[in-house]
C-alpha cells in the first residue's frame, strides 16, 4: 500500500544524507497521506546505505502499525502527535544538524537576521521549554510532541509560515507540505542556523530585520500574492 | 539571439552551485551584452542540474522581455539599476553565500585585513543602508539597485576596483567584466569575508593593511602596469 | 592468523579517513581478539591509500610483535595499557580530530549538553591531567595509558558508557566493542564536540541537561531496556 | 632539463588545490635541485586545471630563466631569497589558505598548543613585522623574502625544524625537503592553524605545552633517535 508514497519518503530520508545534515541515521522523515490518514515513516536505525522504499513503515495516526516488516522510528509518536494537532502539516523531519541542534541546546531562538530567514520563515524560530522530569519518565516522545504543540500554540504561530522549531536540549523538528519540501526546509533550517551564528559572532548587537521587509520576502515567495519562481 | 552569451550565463549560474556558494537556486547571474544593450539572466527558481542556456531570459535594459519562455530571476530589476547606472560593469551576480551574507546582515564591511583582499577589491566592501518602509513596499527590487548605486556614488567606488557590495540585511552583490569573472570574484568575496570573521575573532584590534600595500597588491594585478599572470 | 580481524581493522582505519576526521596517517584503531587475547593493529606511518589487511600488526597485551611485516603504531603500548586495565574494552582508536583536539588542547571536558551527547556518552566526557616530564621522559606512550587508566579509575566512570577521553594537550582516544564501533564512536565524538564548541559560543551559560534526560537517551540506546533501532 | 622535477612540482602544485588548501590559482610550489642550484616553479597565473609539467618555469638562484615558456610566480623573487638565504631548505611553498591566513591577517603566531603541533613544528610558528612603504614600493616580492629571512634569523630559528613563517598582512609560507613533503607541510599548518583558532575560543587562557612534551613529540619523528614510521 501506498507504494508511491513510501518511495518519496525513502528518497527524502536519503537526502538528508546526502545534503550533509545527518550522518549515520541521525534523521527522519514522514509523510502524511491526505487521503488515508496514514504515515509513512523511517524505520528505526536501519543505515541509509542500504535503506529501501519497502522498509518503510506504515501507521495509523494513533501508532499502529498499518504495514512494515520494522519497528518505526523511535520518534513517531513526536510525529504524530504534530500531525494531529496541526492537520495542515503534510510531513515532518526530524534532525541532529549541528548548526540548529546547537541552538537547541543553547536555548537561543534563531531571530530573523536577514532576508535568506525571511524567504522561508516567517519570524523567529522558537525553542521549547525543557520537558519535565515526569514527561521524559513516561511516553518522552509523545510529550516531545506535545511540548512542540504547546509551543506552537502559547506564540501563536502558524507552522506553515514557520515550519520549523527547536526542541530545547534535543535539536530541530522541520514541517512541510511533503516529505521533499520538508527536507528543503531541514536544509535551509541548518544554512539559516550558520548564517545566525556568523552573523552574531560578527555583530552580537544585531538586531532582527523590520517587519515591513520581513513581510515583503515572505510573501513575494509564499501566499497569494506570491511572484517569485515560475506558475 | 545571443546564444553564445545564453550559454556562457547559464554555466555561470551552475557554477555558483559547483563551487559551493550557494545551495538549491540561492543565486543569480547576467552578463550584458555591449553591442546589443541586452541582458541575458538567469529565470526566476528554476534548479540549477535542470538549467538550460535555452532556459535564459533576454531583457532590455528596461526589463522588457525580449525572448524566453520563464520569467526572468525577480531581482532582474536590481541587475538591470544597476547596468544603467555603471555602464563599465559587464555582469552581476547575487547570493546568499553564507559569510558574505552574514557581514550582511550584522551590517559590518568588509575591511581589507591583508593582500588576498587587495589582489581584488581595491579598498574595503561596503555594506548598503536599510531600505525604508516605502522603498521596501513598492518596487522593492528597483529600490534595491538604487541603494546599491547611491551607496557607490556617495562612497565615491569605483565598482570595477571594488567589484562587490553588501546590501543591508539581504546579502552581496558582485560585479564583474563578464559572468566568469564575475562568479569568480562572487567566490573570492566568500572566501574573503570568511578570513575577515577568522581574522576579527582572533584579534578583534586588527587593523586595516596599510595603503601602500593595497596599492601595491591591487595594481600588481589590475591597470596598465600589471605584472601579475601572463601576457 | 586472524585474517578476518585484519580485515575489519584495516578496514577500520582506512574509514576514519574516508569519514574525513583523520588526515594524512593521523589516526590508528585496534582491536582485541577475545579468544586469543591478542590485538590487532595499524602498522605506523603507514598511508591509509596503500595499506592492506597483511599490513595489520599482530601483538600480545605485553606488546611482543606476534605477526607482522611492520613496526606497529607508535600508540601501541596505550592501547595495551588500556586493554589490560578495563577488559570490557574490545578496541580502541586514536585520532586528531579537529574539534576534539582543541577540547583535549584547551583542557575543556566535553560537557552534555544535549541528546546526541546522551545518546552516545553517558555523561561528560573527561580530559586527563598534563603527563609530568618523568612520565614523558621514559615510556611516554605506556603513560599515556597510564593517565587515561588513571583519570577513568579516580573520576569512577564506566568506559562503556562514556566510551572516550580527551588526553590533555593531545587528542582524543576512543573505545568500542569492536573496530567498526569504535570508528563510529570517534565520528561521533568529533561530530558532539563541534557542537559542543558552537552551543559554548552561542550562549557560554548554556547549562548540562539534566539527568532525567541523560539517563532516558542514553537507556533508550543501550542497556537491557533499550528500545532504540532493531531486536 | 629536470624533466622530473618538473613533473613533481607540477604535481605538488595540483595537490594544494586536490587537498583544499588553495581555490584557482592561490598558491605555488618550488624545488631546488640539489646538483644544478636551479629552480623549479609554477608559472604565474596558470590554472591547476590545465597546467603540465612542461609548464613549469627554471630559475637560476639569481632569477635568470633558464627554461621555460611561461612568466615564473610572480612570488619567485621571495622563493629564491629563501633558498639563497637557507641552503638546508629545499622547497617553499605559498598558500592564501584560509586559517594560516587569517592568523597572517591578525598579526598572531601559531603556539604550541598540542602534541600535533609538536609533531612537525619544534616551536612556535612566527609572524613577520609588517613591510615598510619603502619595502614594498620597490622589490617588494624580494623583501617579503629578506623579511622572512631577517625574522626566522633574529628568532634563531632553525627553518627544517619550523618549516613555516606567516608573513604579516600576507600568508604563509612553508618549508620542505622536497616539494611533495612541502605541500605536506602546508597542508598540515592549516590544520594547526584551525585547531589554534577553536582552542583560543575554547578558552582563551590555553598555555602552550611544556617544552618536555614538544621535545618528545618532535623528537620521537625527526632527528637521529626518531622511532615513528618504519625504517
Amino acid at each position: 500500500m501506498l507504494e508511491k508514497l513510501k518511495e518519496k519518503v525513502c528518497a527524502a530520508n536519503i537526502e538528508l544524507s546526502k545534503k550533509g545534515i545527518v550522518i549515520y541515521t541521525w534523521g527522519n522523515v514522514s509523510e502524511l497521506d491526505a487521503e488515508t490518514k496514514l504515515v509513512v515513516i523511517k524505520p528505526s536505525g536501519v543505515p541509509y546505505e542500504t535503506m529501501t522504499p519497502d522498509d518503510m513503515v506504515v501507521l495509523d495516526l494513533e501508532g499502529s502499525i498499518i504495514e512494515g516488516h520494522y519497528k518505526p522510528s523511535s520518534d513517531a509518536p513526536t510525529h504524530l502527535e504534530i500531525y494531529r494537532n496541526f492537520p495542515e502539516i503534510k510531513s515532518v523531519t526530524h534532525t541532529h544538524s549541528a548548526y540548529a541542534t546547537s541552538f537547541a541546546q543553547a536555548g537561543t531562538p534563531l531571530k530573523a537576521f536577514g532576508t535568506t530567514h525571511a524567504d522561508y520563515f516567517y519570524g523567529e524560530v522558537p525553542v521549547t521549554r525543557e520537558l519535565s522530569e515526569d514527561e521524559v519518565a513516561s511516553d518522552y516522545e509523545l510529550n516531545t510532541g506535545k511540548v512542540i504543540a504547546e509551543t506552537i500554540k502559547r506564540l501563536n504561530i502558524n507552522p506553515v509560515a514557520i515550519p520549523a522549531i527547536l526542541v530545547k536540549s534535543h535539536g530541530p523538528f522541520i514541517f512541510g507540505k511533503n516529505a521533499e519540501n520538508c527536507v528543503h526546509n531541514a536544509v535551509v533550517l541548518e544554512e539559516i542556523a550558520k548564517m545566525n551564528y556568523l552573523t552574531m559572532n560578527i555583530n552580537p548587537h544585531t538586531m532582527p530585520i523590520p517587519q515591513y521587509l520581513l513581510d515583503k520576502h515572505y510573501l513575494r515567495k509564499h501566499g497569494k500574492n506570491a511572484y517569485y519562481g515560475q506558475k
